[in-house]
């Protein structure tokens, strides 16, 4: 039977600051990506989130990210690969320390980090090895085919590819970045009908036409509003209709 | 054969900003305290400080603070105990993922933090749950006598007592503050026959003159100049003369 | 003809964290208190909420705090007063550069520092010193009777007397603390004539029954929610119906 | 007669943390760059160095960089030009607060803001605007030729020119970078000797022979150590032996 992992980023409110739909969202998902206080989340937050996370049964990755709360972890920041390994080490476990005897399931680079490690091989290895420390056996999530994989395979740590059922895709597997028309879906069935597709497949049409391989082990889903949450809920009934599991990766 | 440990405050510098003599200081010592961000450290400083201890064989600890870099960790901040256990756990989970093997030996807290705590019990006990979400037994270091010592026996958390021996004491355990004359003491060999006698008997004679027992396990050493790795060497030698042995506790 | 300044907490969103009516409560009040990117606000939030207030017709003032993001400034601080001075310069100043030729109204201290200075003379005292480096004569807000009218005065800095006319008053002219039963008046039209009373007698009966004297130059209004602004409609109608004129003090 | 300006960066510290010989260099400089809290300084340090730069009859000048403080303000951050703008009034409108009555001199970015505005005419501009919102004819100081000298140029604000006596040049006029050999020149009477030079032809040599016209309004000099501070040393007195007279721009 095919199986396929929801994952989607939680924990990102900050103080007297709130953001997402975390409580909303939890019974939806089945794994959460959880921010560690960098770009996101603080000490109270990641323990509310932790438990809540738990409570659903929902596995909890660390989603480490640069240092940068004003730009939300979403602005490139030129720190040197040693320093960025540094700064993964520290927000993984600290997140760790808030789950219940340290079960953290996997890590998942946050915003322009997971960006610039995507496209920067020295990046992405930085940030390998900076889980390992923490445990030389913690899954990384990366999207699929990009230097995060490829660095973990490198290192010997376990990865997982992810992908985005409402993005649309290039023909070197990469994302149609935000800014050109067409880049992201909105239909619910649409988009779950290409998520049953991409995981039937293993591939994805590019946006061009071609078709690209692309392993699939995890979705990535968001809850920003009521429309997000409508997406997933769509999801998760279609692919179950079609006989996909729903299980963390 | 009587034994104490000798602990001391290490990984204080940030970014461009060094300070302490840590390289100086670790040879000297049985037990590192590393500061883990908030009040002071930062995740490169902690990599390294981490390092240079493991490979002088000193025990480290984790030295969490307050959250603020500007004032040093040094200025009360009326945080709630609940926010004050979560950021004791984030910080100690965070330096725990720099050790090999993940072998962090105590934590002890830093500045206003570690005296607002030996003043209220209901902030001691959130310290000390705080610690225990990462490793129920993981011992905290504090002041002997204090409210530290007494919500970790409350909460069967082990607990290490240390002592001051270049601090005058009053009647009722607590240090003389720095703003009396005769807080400090500052001859090498004063300092020293003062630790041997605390040692030997688990007592100190009061600024008023009072014996007052004291649990001595540790003893708190400074580095921050040549005068005060003057005193900590001169210690050193008159406590191994009197058969004292140094070992982290 | 008797007026009446109606100020409030605007500008308390942060990077993607949105906080606060600012567009709807702006058309409401006479008078803006402006975070300063220590306890809330960022530059680029100071940015677009002056251009607002003054698209609006509302005094901006400075609305200055603890450096505690986390905390939202509402946690005391023990900062030395002359750090307290160099901190209000500094955030007042700020907030200063982005008014069209430097035109600001007031200054009003935020959360925990405004109470701590209510009650300690010599913090106050520093609030007025470090505003008035910016500029001698430069208005500050503060609780009516409280120690910073009184630094005001001894300084030589303008004070304002704001009042709260949802708070109920002890009989000091302290208000009656928020846990107490009592303390904070929920119906509309009791708040406005409460307001009314307020103003057309300079003083306010005490939740004990006395009647205390109360400058009031200025009432503050909150626009957290629906509820809120709704009172502070009411109150605009109120008050102009008494014949009372709603105008920056 | 000639005339150059001396400037160098102060007011660097942090809190607990001391970096630089602020003391020993003012005398020597005629006009300081000072840190405005993002990268480096806090307002009491900013309150401290304005009062001694003052004391010694020295120009200051507003040093405005990313906020960064652990990277220094030397990493590059991918901040929009509109954010870089509201960063720049906010940090040069915080220092003229503490400047006796307003009486700022230059503005000088630091670090990779300094570089980037440099290579990139809209992030120039975008500094530009943030000054001006602050005072529309307050100078910046930019490298001689650089977009931010071309920025200033076209929107009205005056700009003055620096030169690095102590440093090679590439033909296009732009600083060999210091990894490669040769770029930093550290013999006294050889940086003097240039700096004279540099003045009277209003041009330097570049490290591939050709002539590059340089406009020479200031030389920015360092003071990290005593090697740097005997160059300073060693450049006025050559520099006034060859008829140039030392004065802010």
């Amino acid at each position: 039977m095919l199986t396929v992992d929801l994952n989607s980023d939680l924990g990102e409110s900050f103080g007297h600051y709130t953001i997402g739909n975390d409580e909303k969202l939890l019974p939806l998902i089945t794994s959460a990506n959880i921010a560690c206080g960098f770009h996101a989340g603080d000490p109270q937050v990641m323990a509310k989130t932790v438990a809540i996370a738990e409570k659903n049964g929902v596995q909890i990755g660390a989603h480490p990210g640069y240092p940068d709360l004003n730009g939300f972890g979403r602005r490139y920041l030129a720190m040197a690969p040693r320093d960025v390994s540094n700064i993964i080490t520290y927000q993984v476990a600290a997140l760790d320390g808030f789950t219940s005897g340290h079960h953290l399931h996997h890590v998942k680079p946050h915003g322009a980090l997971y960006n610039a490690a995507g496209k920067d091989y020295e990046l992405a290895l930085a940030i390998c090895k900076g889980i390992q420390r923490v445990d030389p056996q913690l899954p990384i999530y990366g999207l699929a085919g990009s230097n995060l994989i490829k660095a973990a395979n490198e290192v010997g740590l376990p990865a997982r590819s992810e992908a985005f059922a409402d993005r649309a895709y290039q023909a070197d597997g990469s994302l149609v970045p935000r800014s050109q028309a067409g880049a992201v879906l909105t239909d619910p069935a649409e988009v779950a009908q290409r998520a049953v597709s991409m995981i039937n497949e293993q591939a994805v049409t590019a946006i061009t036409g071609e078709t690209v391989p692309l392993k699939v082990d995890s979705l990535c889903v968001h809850g920003d509003n009521e429309a997000a949450l409508l997406i997933v809920k769509q999801l998760r009934k279609t692919l179950t209709k079609n006989g996909i599991e729903l299980a963390a990766c």
